[in-house]
């Protein structure tokens, strides 16, 4: 199920929190014997050898207290140059701490970011995420970019003093209880109790408010690169008043958050302060004990009083340095449940597979499912969760099964997922190689959404669809009504969404010259510069949308589908142009599944669906 | 001039950064008596009066060591209630001095940004700076909500102390000199100038990456931002894999950056931190220079020991914090660059003044200036430089100088402001109030590119053209090809780019409702629940093409304006919504300038201009 999220909602560090902690771990911590957890395991035993060389650089004081109100020259000389020896040793290990560190958490953000990017961009989990809202994830772009980054770089920072610190804290027990007896650790003991109790109760307001500011952080800036992506139109309604009215806004209301958590931090920071400056005092009372009792001898009273004082002042600054990471810890905590939001709702999409257009490279067999029906509203059939394979026979290539056909749909009713809207009711149709349909309708009548549903990407309100054939560049295309310019050179806009791009034989050059001649882009050609020139413009800036359409028909000339299923495809192109572009895909023998507007588009097309709204439509041939 | 700026830049700490910094801290500190320098000088008190408290809190192990080996009881225990006093002020002290760093963070933040707001929506900026590359400035979303953050929150951290630092240095420099002569701060200082070398020289190549990553953050984020908004059209490509490919190539050459910034870094850390903990030994060679010369008598050697030693060590420390302050300095100027450099394009970019389109609010006498001609090419006529009124006699208000024209073109030439390819060659044309023209021609002929220079957006290549109409709401209104669906409620979109929404009378209410009826978004009405009702969601995903495209024409039909140039605004509708649309327009009076491609348009224009390609035109009447 996907978490039931609602707005608004405080982030705390309690169960959920390990469960999605725990989650993240596996991840970044893929197996037990690995070069992470070689690196971690040595993070630790370089941690451990920091407490080490920090104890005897914190006895370099008493040594001195030693030697010098003794006036012992040769004694000075030795504890001088033993000093260096301890500050050159605890100096390379603090950087080497920080360089292990540093390398951990670029590991941990790769192996992170890359199994979220495996998860989010999984069937088409990022569509159901940013246009359905499943799960009410915000901002997935932000979890994915920023939240991974401060979690793995908070995390690495931390970690080994996380769990050194119980080992800290034992040895300098142990030291504490032998100097001044058990009355020492006792008094830190309970320092630390009260210390502890009134920074939690002080951080939970701080916890909501870092996670209020983060989403607003988020929507600040995603304002921005709406601007960015939207220059040109916005330009053109000279919205630049408008505009910043509205980014203004965005960022009074983030910089009011902000503002509300700098009241609350200051509570917590005099509560931190205050704590740690009374251990260095406390630590001179747990002294004063055996001083007053008579137990430790006059003549080295002061190098005593150093070594002792050190010992216990260490022993609180191993406890502040806890109260300090609960800090942390809070900040770890909140990106943690923003990203275990984003990793369940992704798992639990993967699970209900809503999509079933899957890309080249998995075998045949694994698509060909029934798309997911919905039978909780009113509907005239029932419909039938069992997988198509279960009707047929022996027979596992489907598509000898039903001969050319490559949807097959009965009573089908399509609704809007999110307010459940009828568009369509109880259609009957058939989708077959060789029989080209034209798809026409009223703005809102359903023509998309009768294409999300064949996609898989909305579910069905009721009635059966059946598919025979793959969703893939050679069997089933899909051409949306927004076209999309991805990144990438010249050739990868033509062959998109191909992954494989490394087939730069001269053949394959010449091939996509031609089809780029055949849709009228030569000069696109000659103003990139060749096939593979790298470029680090926006393609949708530089292209016009009359180019963008040519570039999809490109798509389709090198895929050479079974079937081409075009959204208005043709819209910024003259009539000359279309009529031209749909020639030469009758001539390569595509068949076409058009939606359009325009009534010359029937000569290609030999039956005409009509969407006439409020669910009822009609068929006929041409 | 915009700042040649080429790629691999790297930023220094040089003059430029220098001129950079100033011209930030004129925009955050506004005025020489305002809240805000009041706030900072409260700062600057709090940060001596720190000083001061820090000052008595370190002499607390002094006066320990002087009670407790003597057993004097009494003196404990007033040591004792002293001490606490001291750390109870400057723990208050030190919440007081982050507090106000905080506020000051928020308002800084907020003056930085408005300002930046101002001049990045001014004219067009946004457009020069987005789609033309006005500077050739990467990622300006990352700059404005981003750079302009960490740079106001690390030097709300710093600057304090960066301006007590020098006070700190003389007063112990002071109190050490007086302790142990002349030789403690010579030792103390020529460390000093040793650490700083070697730290400046090892400082240089992190600066160089720090900018590298932020930069490659930037291009990783937006490829998500990208998908982001591109979900509906990647998923009916079925393009996760490919995508997925694309935003893990980003990820791994940002780690691989970062893998170099970690590598880096080990040797300055090494560095920092052996130069902290070597100024804790000098400390007591410094005071084992009284000593061994016997100045100091033996009563009471471990206090004073104790005493000069912090007095040595808190001098040495604050040298330490001034090395440290020079890494958060090389942060501080890599945000100081990539903020003045998008300060001094905008700057350009309005002293240049491309944009001639205001927005409604300005006195429309400003607005009618001749757009910038150039004149470097080999045109046939050459440009005049001089603005429009230098032609008129008396009359300022330019409308009835010509009746109704709008433009006057005049041998106009337009290539791209990239390449200068000419699209359109010496074209003469009159656009005026109440002859409708449509302009047609293939794809790439350059119909859009008309528009922009007809708004202003981009240069002319050579010509004249002369405005005698402000571009507005009211008088010429533009509709872009790709439309813009900003956030905000059902009225904002209707009276977009309007920024005055506060007029929600009942007469408005029932006037937007019947334009939305009129141009069939009355479901639309009914799913935003009112014209007020606030969304979260992003209304492109909403709102199919055709849908949007109704919304183009609603926003016409309530600014009313003298003329409409409308770019393919009707490429997602049916040719009866089309012709509904058309009527609408043509009964409310409005003169309409049309790009399109059915050539049922036709009959809703009085002439036509056909744009042939390879810069040939021709204009007709119908």
């Amino acid at each position: 199920m996907a978490p039931k999220s609602k707005k608004g909602k405080s982030y705390s560090l309690d169960a959920v929190f390990l469960r999605r902690f725990a989650h993240i771990l596996k991840i970044i911590f893929p197996a037990l014997l690995s070069r992470i957890s070689g690196l971690f395991v040595l993070l630790l035993v370089v941690a451990v050898g920091e407490q080490v060389a920090v104890y005897f650089v914190g006895l370099i004081p008493s040594n001195f207290y030693h030697v010098l109100p003794a006036k012992d020259w040769a004694g000075f000389w030795s504890t001088l140059s033993e000093s260096i020896m301890y500050i050159v040793l605890v100096a390379s290990i603090k950087s080497a701490k920080q360089y292990i560190s540093g390398i951990l958490y670029v590991h941990w953000r790769e192996s992170l970011t890359l199994y979220i990017h495996r998860e989010y961009f999984q069937s088409a989990n990022y569509y159901q995420i940013n246009i359905l809202r499943a799960g009410n994830i915000d901002n997935p772009d932000q979890r994915i970019t920023q939240d991974v980054e401060r979690l793995c770089n908070q995390f690495s920072q931390m970690a080994a003093l996380l769990l050194v610190s119980p080992l800290t804290i034992v040895t300098y027990t142990y030291f504490c209880w032998k100097s001044v007896g058990y009355i020492g650790p006792l008094v830190i003991y309970g320092y630390f109790v009260v210390g502890s109790t009134i920074n939690k109760f002080l951080m939970a307001p701080v916890i909501d408010y870092t996670y209020k500011q983060e989403k607003q952080e988020g929507a600040f800036r995603f304002k921005h690169v709406q601007i960015r992506t939207n220059a040109e139109a916005a330009a053109f309604y000279t919205a630049g008043p408008v505009e910043k009215i509205k980014a203004d806004k965005k960022l009074s209301s983030l910089l009011d958050t902000q503002m509300n958590l700098v009241n609350r931090e200051f509570w917590l920071q005099i509560s931190v302060n205050l704590f740690d400056y009374i251990g260095s005092i406390i630590s001179y009372v747990v002294v004063a004990i055996p001083i007053f009792a008579g137990l430790y001898d006059n003549a080295d009273i002061a190098s005593l009083m150093s070594k002792v004082s050190f010992q216990c002042m260490y022993l609180i600054n191993s406890f502040s340095q806890l109260i300090d990471l609960s800090n942390q810890i809070s900040d770890i905590a909140g990106y943690s449940h923003r990203i275990g939001e984003l990793l369940e709702c992704t798992q639990s999409l993967s699970q209900q597979g809503y999509d079933t257009g899957y890309p080249r490279s998995d075998p045949p067999g694994l698509e060909d499912n029934l798309l997911v029906n919905y039978s909780d509203r009113e509907c005239l059939v029932n419909s039938s969760e069992e997988p198509v394979e279960a009707d047929t026979s022996d027979e596992h290539s489907l598509s000898s099964y039903h001969g050319n056909g490559a949807f097959h749909l009965e009573d089908v009713s399509i609704g809007t997922p999110t307010n459940h809207e009828i568009l369509v009711q109880d259609l009957t149709l058939e989708i077959t190689q060789g029989k080209s349909l034209l798809i026409m309708g009223a703005t809102g009548s359903g023509k998309t959404s009768l294409l999300r549903v064949l996609r898989g990407l909305w579910p069905l309100h009721c009635g059966k669809i059946r598919r025979y054939m793959s969703i893939s560049q050679e069997d089933v295309m899909f051409v949306p009504q927004k076209p999309f310019l991805s990144d990438g050179t010249l050739r990868e806009q033509v062959t998109y969404p191909y992954t494989n791009n490394e087939r730069c034989t001269s053949t394959e050059d010449t091939r996509i010259k031609n089809i780029l001649n055949l849709v009228g882009l030569q000069h696109i050609f000659k103003r990139c510069e060749g096939l593979d020139t790298p470029f680090d413009w926006n393609w949708s800036d530089v292209l016009t949308p009359g180019e963008t359409q040519c570039i999809s028909f490109a798509r389709i000339l090198y895929s050479k589908p079974v079937i081409a299923i075009l959204d208005e495809a043709t819209s910024a192109l003259t009539s000359k142009q279309e009529e031209e572009l749909y020639q030469i895909l009758i001539t390569q023998g595509t068949t076409l599944v058009s939606v359009g507007h325009r009534e010359r588009l029937k000569k290609f097309h030999d039956s005409l669906l009509t969407l006439k709204g409020n669910g009822l439509w009609s068929l006929d041939t041409i």
